[in-house]
């Protein structure tokens, strides 16, 4: 779909048919034109931009991501880049914000209208991560004392500079936060009925510093489209909409598969990284872990004579490094994801022991006995299948307990549970695996 | 917040005073007393939902997740089930029908009115995880001859029984899809305009039979609080809401994220799945790695004269393997992320693995040099360091390789990119890092 547009306005830029871009722009969808932007260089996309008809190309900037918004301003004029600025949406504005040096962005608030600039300025006020960077103030506010005729006519007026129309909001003369009702609800109600009447007094409201994961958790709850948000003192400061939503669950759970995938600086999609980026960010993890193996490699020094004494040991010891470490992984994903989704929370923590270590016991019991057949078979040596159908019991309950362990210990410490998945559990895995395998062979062998 | 509820329903409960449970539920979100009932014994939970007036009882019953539903469903008249199977919307029930048994579907279809039967098998009979299931029936359908006002009236007579009034679509006599346009725009315009005048002809649709990864991609590219949903002949046969599209997220990022961590079954959260599902999940998995790690160990194997010419070789197999493991993981993360969030299609599939070779070179040739260093330190012996350096230098780049080969190549084969990162992965590394590995050692060292 926007592939094919890019390769029609391609065409037409060739043939210097400007007209014949504008036309087929004006019947597009504006993310559509936002993805045909992105394709195109950037003084291209400048050029396509400016063919755009005022309020269509404020809308085709608000469905741009962040790298193209900073491209696209560079190359417009002071005055389109203030008209922008003025009408973007509020909240995509301060997400822009974050993202450009203090320079720039000390220059574009100076091109915001008074009252613009002051909104722009409470919200970058506001600690990242939180509800009052996510919100807008272009809510409807409606007063007690209206009849629903009056709220209507008021819903009228000013509807087209509003974020959404559909959520209203009742406040007090002091600006509080009284209530709120849908348009379906002010649409059905009869007309001289008073507002205070047909209010809803429970609404669900989030304070401007509640974390976006719990504004996303909200949300999911109570299939919400609008959530107002409130300052201390319960005043009614900003809204937030339903499509901020989708950003955040698809951030975090972004950010929650980078770090469990070993991957240290998570929020960056894969080609927004550069090579050099990507590989320190690789790198070090990378690194940290060949540091940490320095305990197995020393394990395996230590018992060293055990093993020169019986060499098919070592042919068992990638399966039983990594059957642990798959092990452990399984857990800390299941915990991890569990705890992510709000599943899981830190009243479960002996619960979740339990159940690991149970799991852990029966998956030893069976894979344990499934490794003492594959060993005989291929070692004919019923004392080496011994060691290690043994070795893989302790190190399946050991990996799974740590598996789920780690994650919730990265809780209790109020980091991230995902970043535990990686090295830390490969090595702890290792070490206690490699200890165990080889005091298991100098028991039952007599080794060493 | 619900939790708190719980404990004064349970108390309620202790002191009988069924009135009191009453009056604070239907002070309450429906959201927080399906967590309540969720939070309940079975039994319980039924007392307390018949306590509720009709209307509240079906927006909860809504709320509940579809374990809870069936529980619910067990405990309550036949009579009050048929009403709330009647009145629940239709994508919830249609999403519940698919989990129960046939038996127990064929009993529910019999108890809902013939109009509601039609829809929930012309529901059920669209293929799974595609928009039909998704779909609900109670849309606003307006006529392109209307005028504004005549829409409104209509609006307004049937809000009360459709899942959402904000957005209205235009159909012709035979039921084809013409246009939509929102509420805002039908309360912003004169009362004697024609719908067709201001209804917007391209708006965004599906099929019934478009996949929900696909619908929640265009929910999210679009903004989209409603999309509607067309038969194969343009005919609109109902609309999907928001509220499902999170779901679908969470879902698909659970799936994926279980699938990465080496989990077989997906889809299920930690706590809905018997122990004896989850020892039978994962164990699968690992024994499968067992069995593959056969490679591994007969590579030993067949190099053992060379580990017991020089045991120090079998010290750093760990530290290989396990950083050939987590590097390709890297990779592999990454590509399957964009994947699934459609950053990355098949027309990169060159681009990436160029990337991916050079990024592999660098992080071969830094690491190589650090794990040289850090051998040659614990062994005091240049050969083995070199040895070491040399294989993590080609682990690190096949592995980087393989790692985003695999999701690309299970893209080819239409089956989850996700699965590739578990077993084979880590088998592919171990076989092809652990003969580098003896290979160089008897090139440098002399052996074998």
């Amino acid at each position: 779909m926007s592939n094919e547009l890019t390769t029609n306005v391609q065409d037409l830029m060739l043939q210097r048919d400007y007209l014949g871009i504008k036309r087929i722009l004006e019947k597009s969808h504006p993310s559509d034109i936002a993805k045909v932007l992105a394709d195109l260089l950037p003084d291209a996309a400048g050029f396509v931009f400016r063919l755009l008809p005022k309020d269509l190309a404020i809308d085709v900037f608000d469905f741009m991501d962040v790298d193209g918004k900073q491209m696209l301003l560079h190359s417009l004029s002071s005055d389109m880049v203030a008209t922008i600025l003025n009408e973007m949406s509020q909240d995509d504005r301060t997400e822009l914000f974050e993202e450009l040096p203090a320079k720039v962005v000390k220059k574009y608030l100076s091109l915001l209208s008074e009252k613009e600039r002051q909104v722009a300025n409470m919200l970058l006020g506001y600690p990242e991560d939180s509800a009052g960077r996510l919100m807008t103030t272009a809510f409807v506010d409606l007063k007690e004392h209206q009849t629903v005729d009056e709220a209507l006519a008021h819903v009228r007026a000013t509807a087209p500079d509003k974020e959404t129309i559909y959520h209203l909001y009742v406040i007090s003369k002091d600006r509080k936060l009284l209530g709120g009702l849908s348009l379906r609800e002010l649409i059905l109600a009869p007309g001289s009925k008073l507002i205070r009447d047909i209010m809803n007094p429970e609404i669900k409201k989030v304070s401007t510093d509640t974390d976006q994961e719990d504004v996303a958790r909200i949300f999911e709850d109570y299939d919400l489209i609008v959530l107002p948000v409130v300052d201390s003192e319960g005043r009614l400061v900003g809204i937030i909409t339903h499509d901020d939503v989708l950003d955040i669950v698809r951030e975090e759970d972004t950010e929650d598969i980078h770090l469990m995938g070993g991957l240290g600086a998570p929020e960056e999609t894969y080609f927004s990284l550069s090579i050099a980026e990507d590989v320190k960010r690789r790198g070090g993890w990378l690194a940290l872990l060949i540091l940490l193996e320095s305990f197995s490699g020393n394990i395996l020094k230590t018992y060293s004579a055990s093993l020169e004494a019986a060499i098919a040991l070592s042919f068992f010891i990638p399966m039983l490094i990594d059957t642990g470490g798959n092990a452990g992984t399984q857990s800390s994903t299941l915990i991890t994801r569990g705890l992510a989704t709000g599943e899981i929370d830190k009243n479960h923590s002996r619960t979740i022991l339990l159940r690991e270590m149970i799991t852990g016991v029966i998956l030893g019991v069976i894979l344990g006995a499934f490794a003492y057949v594959r060993a005989y078979f291929m070692q004919g040596d019923p004392m080496i299948g011994f060691v290690v159908g043994i070795s893989l019991f302790v190190v399946l309950l050991v990996s799974n307990l740590v598996g789920a362990l780690l994650p919730l210990l990265a809780m209790k410490l109020k980091c991230d549970p995902a970043v535990m998945a990686g090295p830390f559990l490969t090595t702890i895995v290792d070490v206690v695996g490699l200890m165990v395998y080889f005091e298991v062979a100098r028991v039952i062998m007599g080794l060493g």
